[in-house]
């Protein structure tokens, strides 16, 4: 294998490949990545077995080839070289990666025993990639984090006609966002939040992603890069268990000035971290109070109707639920007792959210 | 105690005095600030019984008087206000913190418990806030961390004549700067570089800062601010250990350029992280080989002068060494064997900084 290759595009390829599959310490090969060349150009492959991706990139290629190198490492040297030129070419058991001045040299791991970079057809349809990576901003850093529980760690994706809901929760609050959907066929399928929080970044400046779902497998593909992965067992995620039938105050507030409020006044709350919405007649009043931080209150103007229901929650979940929404006036659908509150957009834009928050407690007196 | 401030001024007064002294843990009291009223206005003291700081800020005072606050709510608070002013009142047993719409409350302190703020009477001298700050930046960050070894925690503060003599040493490196400096009597004191490094931040704007030592303590003021400090016991760290002579050759290079190509080639070092630099006639090639990682070469144009001695160093340190020069080009004063080299600006500034970095044995071919 050898080639000429634009340092930026091939670095920021090797970056995209290694941010979508960290590959697995216990292997070299599956935290490696395959460089193939063509006449076409090269294109970087990598797979850890459950998860997929393959990104391409224009080249010179001077002679064709397939080589197995450790992925973070090209990245690395990739990213560090200020030369606007690179070449890629294999010196005996070596890829050399050659420069102005300069040569760095990665040891070649034995491509056949990679397991290949694999596609998966099935049926799928097109959303926006500035949509996808908002709906994905707020639901997929909603799931929960703890791998013991793997079923809160993914994002449900289900088309319901022409549009495509985002579903996840780590069982304290829930995100449901929905985004316009140009279907070619159904999906409904449950995704690792932690590989979508990635693709979220890189589809944000992109026209078009294809998302496809197959048998235990998804796939998304945008521009040059396209990731699979295994899908995780998840048809508990439905809509049916959220009533909200009880929803007696609606209190409709600027997100930024609640948000702002909040953090200020959970500076004194309890080890719990619980502020108190008392709502009243044109405001809300924040309480915290502790033992031996002290107390604190603060008032921002609302608009409310209904009841004057005033519950309790975790300031960290709260200002969670609001960022989203930042910028924006905010409803909050409040029900009474240790019901759920629904927090959404007073002006939806193309992605509809819904943001749905548990509450605590109040503090004692 | 009743007064009225401008919330960012205070906000600055209470923030500076907790990153000068964090408190302890252990008692409430040395984590406290004491706040006094008074005609002139208000001023926040801190001390840990080690060091103290005080800041003065401007306020209107209504009710004279004295309380103790937890500073870190206190600092935190009013760093979350935006309100441009901030009223500040003893009700009960709580310090209110008052703004439009908001009340927040802390806990009152017993304040005739705290040790009080110290002022410290001595020789001294006073010099440039910027010329500090760029020698404190470099020096205050070589000395060691690890309290077990007080000794090596200190910065060394010597006049001579009429220069201030800096110097700190982590036993692999240290560093060596001096600035103008006026005088009205002698210092020579090692000082926690902790502090230092706090002091460097808050002084780089200010135009003049006076230090005095006396019998065991350090003072520095500076505009509003002023800290003391107990001093370390720390005679040993003199000149005289360095010995130069046998310096056989001179590399004179572009600081940016060689740190950047170390930053590349350290990507393929050893376990140990080691770099070769190879002295050639107009360029040194620096090199790394680690049996996993590959091999790296990269050459950097250089103006050589004397013999050819080719040292090697802990890449992590040459990037340390090299930081400071950043923007300059810098000589490298190499010495054979397993002794040191000195680092200096070709063109000095105001502050004159010597760099000595301890060389490493080469990596295995």
């Amino acid at each position: 294998m050898d080639l000429t290759a634009p340092t930026a595009a091939l670095a920021a390829a090797a970056a995209d490949l290694v941010r979508l599959v960290p590959g697995k310490l216990v292997d070299p090969v599956l935290s490696g990545v395959l460089l193939t060349a063509t006449a076409a150009g090269v294109e970087l492959g990598a797979s850890d077995r459950e998860r997929t991706a393959r990104v391409s990139c224009p080249a010179l290629v001077h002679t064709d080839g397939q080589v197995l190198v450790p992925a973070k490492p090209l990245a690395e040297t990739l990213r560090a070289l200020t030369e606007p030129e690179v070449r890629l070419v294999v010196e005996g058991n070596r890829l050399a990666i050659r420069a102005e001045g300069a040569r760095f040299a990665l040891p070649l791991l034995d491509h056949t025993l990679h397991p290949g970079v694999t596609s998966v057809s099935g049926s799928g349809g097109v959303v926006s990639g500035a949509s996808l990576a908002t709906a994905l901003s707020t639901v997929a850093s909603t799931a929960a984090r703890d791998e013991a529980l793997p079923v809160f760690t993914g994002v449900r994706l289900r088309s319901e006609d022409d549009r495509l809901v985002l579903r996840a929760t780590d069982r304290y609050r829930m995100a449901i966002a929905s985004l316009p959907w140009a279907a070619d066929g159904e999906v409904d399928v449950m995704v690792p939040a932690t590989l979508l929080v990635e693709v979220a970044k890189q589809v944000s400046g992109v026209g078009q992603v294809r998302l496809v779902a197959a048998a235990n497998q998804f796939a998304a593909s945008w521009g040059q890069t396209a990731v699979t992965t295994a899908v995780l067992d998840g048809t508990y995620l439905s809509e049916t268990k959220l009533a909200l039938s009880d929803v007696d105050t609606r209190v409709v507030v600027d997100a930024d000035a609640l948000a702002a409020a909040t953090r200020r006044v959970a500076l004194y709350s309890d080890a719990r971290g619980v502020v108190k919405l008392e709502v009243g007649d044109s405001e809300v009043r924040l309480r915290a109070t502790d033992q031996n931080a002290g107390e604190a209150e603060e008032s921002v103007k609302t608009t409310v109707s209904g009841g004057r229901t005033s519950p309790a929650y975790q300031s960290r979940y709260l200002l969670d639920a609001l960022r989203p929404f930042a910028g924006q006036r905010v409803e909050l659908a409040i029900q009474p007792g240790m019901r759920a509150t629904v927090l959404t957009a007073v002006d939806p834009g193309e992605v509809e959210l819904r943001y749905i928050l548990m509450p605590m407690l109040p503090p004692k007196a």
